[in-house]
């Protein structure tokens, strides 16, 4: 694991390609080495794709198992206690980027995996494991990919871990994704930097119109202020709030997991209901002028703004594209020019939650953490999950190690190490619960053996 | 000059500290080296300040000369089309960061005292000469170093040279300069970055707060919003502002200059108004999360805005200082935390055209460039000019050799060689002026000579 979380493979950052292909590399020889089989490293768009199978029960179920390893940029460097690609062990947790996102939560399986093949000789039903380089850019392949290869991923139901618990011992299933859109946004006036002296007052500033725009984007309740934009939402009934309320951690839960005192957003829906059943625009980044310390006189010649959707279902991330385009249109004024780029686009999805998978899933959490899962909505997204559902027709199992502060795409991302080590017992559980009980204690036991953090 | 360009004294960033004492020490050697007495470098806050001087004529006037040899920061790196501090000629133009603001500016008044030195063997006047390090920072050691040597810098009349003409055969002398303030804003929210998928729509983002913090700085018709700002700023009446539209810019020059199609600001006031007789306040920089290539879905944890305001009589930059931070806490909403830090303040400052200077000034400039000057308002800001008039009593002559598409404080910063040249004989034609004629043909003929390039 340790060794895993070394490549620095940050996705978004065209300098670390070379790196991504190593850590593929190291991946698919790692795999073969555990006894999988057809291992191959297939290009993508930007970064490789890994596939492995183990096909040797003709009459078991198939079980796709997904992961990413790629990771997210690291800066805000400076904020790092240790390096983010040299994994430090501090206290029960392991820190570096990719630890929880997703190395660490996709490495559980490749070692619930090993340990079957080492204690048993063999596993029992049979694996597709599709690990991806390019989660974190949007999984601009994926879909493509699945799609040409419907018959070699064929499987039964697909498994995945980068989704949260709801505490250390407080598993949870999540049964559904928000879906995403990112865009980039950029506001350009003169032709070069302006002495503000000689220009301030005389000319629109692109730093203050991109201001303006994205202080244009919500309303003063919180809601998003694009025309249409809420259209295809949809809405839950009173009972299925209540139900989700149930099991949805606190107001005060989230804030204090958020490091922060108030809360924001769309009135009447709890913080809970404002992250999972409730669409959000995020401003991630933002840039435009001078930056270095102290001053300077400057008009900056243009700005850019990195934004972010996250999208429920029924919403479509291309319609909201539109939407998006329109509104920055009508709403950018006529002394600045805006241009909009898409980034990368994925639907919502939601599990349903009556799927024999899912009781397989609760079974495996029970022995592999002593306590039932809870279905759990989850905020973010894996492109991955509506694909599988639309090109494949199958459910995913979301089997999240997560735990709320492990500050994922934040600096000092960390995993929790018992969660690593519960992770690999439940997951070896689910194979053999999806198997019809085929599992042994001797899997079991050397299971957790395998997996010493090398 | 080359050689004095070559030094990246860029006074904001203090890892060029030692850079700016080594064009400090150069241009002392180099000041010795033509003839003046009593060199020093003295220390000041940040950077130090270069003085000498030339006291033969003790029943003559003494002239105060100003400049600095520090210049402003020069990303966006990759838009020079040659090095900042390799200075380039292309055309009649040589290419470098300081060309024109305010090394090679400054540069005419030393070329011109080294004329008058190497052809009269003397100068026609006392002459003192004060370079600062420290101008584009906002000369937070001028004050006090100047109110501590009252006497050792007593003049008559201070000279300078950073500010512009109309065109290359229309010199202008500025009668006005804009006060500054520079702010730097800070909006805060989480203790960390968050994942803006598990986040997203719960926790107000301090990049969007500081856009809805922007774009409350201004009204919708341009005006600077803060409670009070106008409640000092003198009112021009229209017999003067009749008389400032007869030599000002029109607003197509000015746009043509600027490179844009469109103006914009304050309704009710021309665009050269707007930078001269009007405040202003412009967002300099902005920047925020994740802001390298692709997308990162978080929620930053902080954002930071640059500004700066350009001040007109009779506001004061301490009271406005003042009324900025009242209104930033009265518009910051509860959801995040604003601080606020100043990084510079300079009074506004008008200079009597009645002055015998001004006309010796004028006088000079029809010899040095064929044409009479017209007074012009400057939108830019002298911190030395209202301290010399406020601490030392004495006006100051603001002969301009800027053009104004010489993209101070923009990538490619230029000088304009033949306004180098025509700029030193300007000098040797102003210093005979202020002595009553006791120049020479000579030292003209001379001065010309000794300016070359090196």
């Amino acid at each position: 694991m340790k060794q895993f979380t070394r490549f620095p493979t940050i996705s978004a950052q065209s300098k670390h390609t070379r790196d991504l292909k190593n850590c593929a590399d190291w991946l698919a020889k790692h795999l073969h080495r555990i006894g999988l089989e057809q291992v191959k490293v297939i290009p993508g768009k930007h970064h490789p794709i890994v596939f492995a199978e183990s096909r040797r029960e003709p009459d078991g179920p198939t079980l796709l198992i997904y992961g990413h390893y790629d990771v997210q940029p690291v800066d805000p460097l400076q904020e790092w206690r240790s390096a983010p690609f040299e994994p430090t062990i501090r206290g029960s947790d392991l820190y570096a980027r990719g630890a929880c996102d997703d190395k660490g939560q996709m490495f559980t399986h490749v070692k619930a995996l090993e340990s079957y093949l080492r204690g048993n000789g063999t596993l029992p039903l049979n694996v597709k494991c599709l690990f991806e380089g390019e989660e974190e850019i949007g999984s601009p392949s994926l879909t493509g990919f699945i799609a040409h290869n419907k018959g070699a991923l064929a499987a039964d139901v697909a498994l995945m871990s980068d989704t949260q618990m709801l505490g250390p011992n407080r598993p949870a299933i999540s049964c559904s994704e928000r879906g995403a859109l990112g865009l980039e946004l950029e506001v350009s006036g003169p032709a070069h930097d302006l002495h503000s002296g000689n220009f301030g007052g005389a000319v629109h500033n692109p730093l203050q119109a991109l201001g303006e725009i994205t202080a244009r984007l919500h309303d003063c309740s919180g809601r998003i202020a694009i025309p249409g934009f809420y259209d295809r939402v949809r809405r839950l009934d009173e009972k299925q709030r209540d139900r989700m309320a149930e099991t949805a951690p606190s107001d005060a839960h989230i804030l204090r997991e958020a490091k922060t005192k108030t809360g924001w957003g769309e009135r009447g829906f709890t913080l809970y209901e404002r992250t999972t059943i409730r669409p959000a625009l995020t401003v991630n980044g933002l840039t435009g002028g001078y930056q270095g310390p102290g001053g300077k006189g400057i008009i900056p010649a243009r700005a850019v703004a990195k934004l972010s959707f996250r999208l429920v279902p029924d919403q479509d991330p291309r319609q909201i594209d539109q939407l998006f385009r329109e509104h920055i249109a009508r709403i950018t004024p006529p002394t600045v020019r805006a241009k909009v780029r898409t980034l990368s686009a994925a639907k919502p999805a939601v599990v349903n939650t009556h799927h024999p998978a899912m009781r397989a899933a609760a079974l495996a959490y029970r022995k592999g953490f002593g306590a039932a899962p809870v279905f759990l909505r989850s905020g973010g997204t894996i492109p991955a999950v509506s694909t599988f559902q639309e090109v494949l027709g199958i459910p995913t199992v979301l089997m999240g190690f997560a735990l709320r502060d492990d500050r994922i795409h934040a600096p000092n991302e960390k995993f929790h190490l018992p969660n690593f080590y519960n992770g690999i017992a439940t997951s070896i559980f689910f194979m053999a619960a999806m198997s019809r009980g085929r599992t042994s204690k001797a899997v079991f036991e050397r299971g957790i053996g395998v997996a010493e953090l090398s």
